[in-house]
């Protein structure tokens, strides 16, 4: 790539969408962010992707650059390799083919891809797991889900649907999941989960991040729901660790931001797992909410080497 | 490959070891197998695959053949990239360079792989999953091991460790398991858990077989060790399809052998776990035991392409 080439970077999500401009070595030119206002209906949001993605694109050459390419993140259930949104709650999409729309829109070349794998790509190469060959990361928020990235590439699975860790079952019996069956790593671990947790117990709304002050404070009540939850989670680790064997894996999203009073006691449980696996490095996200974002753009340079 | 052209390819296990010449095209040309005897040290133990390996070179060289390389299937955790049985209970092996060692003593470029992953090659490229890019391939009997092959290559993961599929949680303060933790699949689906359950309920020494075989003909008890562990399995097997997302499962081992008895249950119960998973075609095992020897000669072509 030439210095004035960049690609066209978003990552669109239920509220908001982040976008940048980003150059060949990962640099950052320009970023900017929308609301996304899903309730509008599938349609106006794909209107609003493509109208900010050409927005950037003229911006670029505005600035005397040259997009050479899109990169576009969307969650849910995603079709790289035909570049459709398959099946996407939070967004509203249903067999959307938002790479071809967007090629068609700004005559760039596009790539589309999964969220929290475009996330995972951007910090096994980018972030916090840029030393490793082989990385999990896991985004725990209102849900969670993973990606597993080796050599670089985070795999997609045969329809798109890999890395789907906040559905595996750790509680049998356990507290029902959104996804309708109960016991999920998701319904127990998630932000959500623990803040609906402790506010059914002490009858008063709070969220994970109140459980995790809580507990830190010493309150026996947020204590019990927040080791619940770490042991939860340290299960479903041990099950990604036992199965995809990486050398680090890298937490994000809302819960990771409690810090030591998430992974101190996580380790420790993490560790007393390991029997046939090998312990695997546990690191905090290094880039914060733009990772999506980043990834996005990975995806794109990708798209162009091929 | 010259139509003269065959790799030796030996699949090692704790009693005896399964070896052949095999052509490039799969074919098998020459098999035979030996006793292990693990009880007489790794040394001696190193000594009989290398002579073995030897004399089927030979035997190859005699009947007008050209052998060009070496495969070693070894159960264990294997370092595939330096050709090390790095540790294998049941054949004795710690840190044992057995690549090398082959290579030194045969004059034949060598490879070295794990047995499970050996054998889920080779179904995936020559057996019940030779139409899907993603299989996964469960290997039930003794213990639980899986392989996860994409593209026609094995995930070893960053340690060789990838696959662990019987050391996963399914059953939180279950069964113990040889790992030395409680609730881990393989203690409660493994073959010789459902014998070992079935046993201590009805104080008399049984197999799986017998339970699968005592089940089908309404023995409540053992209906119900049956059903126990074909919930246990199906759990597995969706925690597995969520962060793998495979479009066929291959079970293998002896357990597969109950046929129907197993295969209809489990594919009713995997069916009702199946949410943000997509369901995988689950189909029996093609190969039999020498699935793994079929493998073995698969990485040896393997890594003559490369």
């Amino acid at each position: 790539m030439r210095s004035a080439d960049v690609v066209v970077a978003l990552d669109v999500g239920g509220t908001g969408m982040k976008c940048a401009l980003v150059r060949g070595d990962g640099t950052v030119l320009h970023a900017e962010r929308h609301p996304t206002d899903a309730g509008r209906g599938p349609d106006a949001v794909v209107d609003t992707v493509l109208g900010v993605a050409e927005g950037l694109a003229g911006k670029a050459r505005a600035d005397g650059l040259d997009p050479v390419a899109v990169g576009i993140a969307v969650p849910g259930v995603i079709d790289e390799a035909r570049g459709i949104a398959v099946w996407s709650a939070n967004v509203g999409f249903r067999d959307v083919p938002l790479r071809d729309l967007a090629q068609d829109r700004l005559g760039l070349p596009t790539a589309l891809g999964h969220d929290v794998r475009a996330g995972g790509l951007a910090e096994a190469r980018l972030g916090a797991g840029r030393d490793a060959g082989h990385v999990l990361f896991v985004a725990i928020g209102t849900g969670i889900a993973a990606a597993h990235v080796v050599a670089g590439t985070a795999a997609f699975g045969a329809h798109g649907a890999a890395g789907e860790i906040g559905h595996i079952l750790v509680r049998p019996g356990g507290p029902p999941c959104g996804c309708g069956r109960p016991g999920c790593l998701e319904a127990v671990a998630s932000a959500s989960a623990i803040g609906r947790r402790y506010s059914a117990l002490a009858g008063v709304p709070t969220s994970a991040a109140e459980v995790a002050d809580r507990a830190a404070a010493g309150e026996p009540l947020a204590a019990d729901v927040w080791r619940e939850a770490v042991e939860a989670l340290a299960d479903g680790l041990a099950t990604g660790q036992a199965l995809y064997d990486v050398e680090t894996v890298v937490l994000g999203g809302g819960l990771a931001r409690a810090g030591a009073r998430l992974f101190d006691p996580l380790r420790a449980a993490l560790h007393e797992r390991m029997t046939f696996h090998r312990e695997p490095r546990l690191v905090a996200a290094a880039l914060g909410d733009e990772a999506g974002c980043l990834g996005a753009a990975l995806l794109a340079l990708d798209s162009m080497e091929k």
